[in-house]
């Protein structure tokens, strides 16, 4: 990261600082399927990016795992639930809770399928459970990608894919990073502080004697903006490579082995391969697979299937952290 | 256990069937409060009692500490829910999709309160999911004790208690074993074989020549016959004693300790102390004490406030086993 390893020397409180601004983590919480096992959990991940976490997927034990991982629970103020199968969100009503019950007042952002709403709240009033936080609960729209959130350093994005009931992936990605300065040449040419912002956006600079100083010559080209895609459950359905499209890190589900593509295609999952093919036709960076079936103790064959279609392929594990940088 | 001892050298076979179908064990999942941590579950404990398993409550992650425990999930077949307070029930909709997933096809008759059904069925339905077995689902009455449920070997029973919502109490209770043959008189008076059932329930007999013998003669004691209580939640409420009077083993609720016993009431939660009172006056065998706040990581102080009062105390902990002998 060169941004931070400039200042490194001469500003560590500094360099501190702009590491958490800039850091884009994900940690996988669960990569199993259908079925918790004793080491396997069902799925959820947390998007650390730009000092944001995002959870996306929620499946029952979530937020032991939250724990277990060491996130900051209480800085999750938005939540992504993919669809309506049980391994995606049975621990989202015990994480609500809990966020209650530890005193939570920020409010929470929840996109998920329209049902889910009524299945929260009817839990909520059965315990006569008052939240002392607000939700604000955005259904899902399970037609073309669609912008379900922006602020000024992210873009959260939900595409359909294809499976047994309606389900969305998502795209989280950050803005275009500032340019970044040259500290030199900006004491060269005595910038004044108050244009220190508009060069960053990568306005030119003009000095008192009306000399023209193009951008290129105050600042370095900026940190690279890193996204992410997240396609859990579907079947092999390239349509959604549009969505995509080269994304630094693809979580693709990887259900079944090759062995299985007629059970994948049933049960609309993905194999392995499938999950790679998708990968190599969206060109995306790295692709990590996950959501196996409960019958894979050893996953090395599932690797080895993807890696043959795209090579920089890693397996997905609880507690693994993916940092981009 | 007598019975077993006495068959255990020449019957070995026997010796293991009866093992197996006289036991009464308890198995703790759970025995956290409010929220999961990452040492200690939600409230969830499997009774096995006569080759019938019996869970008590379902907090979230209830299916793993199944099997973490070596339980045999589809060996349940009834679930008695105490309330609807998430900590004791938000692990139920996993444990019945998973049920499904893995084929069952027995019945599960589930005793909770009237509200869980259109929890648990809203759930079913967003996901589209149509169970391969069948629940018969038994509201709770939440006044008077109330036999839920009754077979040739066992009896459950509910019994209202008091918290900030509806919550029963229930007694898991064996009915009386039958007489354990004297083997060495059965054949002095060549008592004929259809003829040891009744004699096993107390019957006398009559020989060829019109002697009377009396079942004392022909038979030993039964085996004791156990019964367990569970309590939780509830704040210190006398009138439960009279349910679960003389039970073998009770699980009461200690949330608290003495220091906290203003928020134990404000809460409608038990001291530690408090549920050794409950024993005490219920004159129960032993009492297990559990459903702590998770502020507790040593737990010595609640067992020690306990034993002041009610001597045979002991802490549940996740895992616990306790097997009636």
């Amino acid at each position: 990261m060169p941004f931070v390893h400039m200042y490194k020397r001469h500003f560590l409180f500094l360099t501190i600082i702009n590491f958490t601004l800039m850091s884009f983590e994900v940690t996988i919480l669960g990569c199993g399927s259908a079925t918790p096992t004793s080491h396997r959990n069902p799925s959820a991940q947390v998007v650390q990016v730009q000092d944001r976490s995002i959870l996306i997927d929620c499946g029952e034990g979530t937020q032991v795992q939250i724990r277990k991982n060491k996130i900051r629970m209480q800085k999750i103020n938005h939540i992504l639930i993919s669809h309506l199968h049980g391994d995606h969100y049975f621990g989202l009503i015990g994480l609500l809770s809990t966020f209650h019950l530890l005193g939570r007042d920020k409010d929470l952002h929840i996109y998920a399928p329209e049902d889910l709403k009524d299945i929260i709240y009817g839990q909520l009033k059965a315990s006569k459970t008052y939240l002392k936080y607000t939700i604000h609960f955005k259904s899902l729209n399970f037609s073309g990608k669609n912008l379900i959130f922006e602020d000024k350093k992210i873009e959260i994005y939900s595409f359909p894919m294809r499976h047994s009931i309606e389900v969305c992936g998502f795209l989280i990605q950050e803005k275009t990073h500032p340019r970044k300065i040259n500290r030199t040449a900006i004491d060269a040419f005595e910038v004044p502080t108050y244009q220190i912002n508009s060069i960053k956006e990568g306005a030119n600079f003009s000095t008192d004697d009306g000399r023209e100083v193009l951008n290129s010559k105050l600042t370095f080209e900026p940190n690279p903006s890193f996204s992410y895609g997240y396609c859990s459950d579907t079947s092999y359905y390239p349509e959604l490579c549009h969505s995509i499209k080269k994304c630094t890190v693809l979580y693709h589900e990887a259900t079944f082995g090759n062995e299985l593509e007629k059970l994948a295609k049933q049960t609309k999952h993905s194999t392995a391969k499938q999950a790679a093919m998708i990968a190599e036709q969206a060109e995306v960076g790295q692709l990590v697979i996950g959501h196996y079936s409960a019958r894979y103790t050893d996953l090395s064959i599932l690797l080895t299937e993807a890696k043959e279609v795209f090579e920089n392929t890693i397996l997905a594990k609880d507690g693994l952290r993916i940092i981009l940088e």
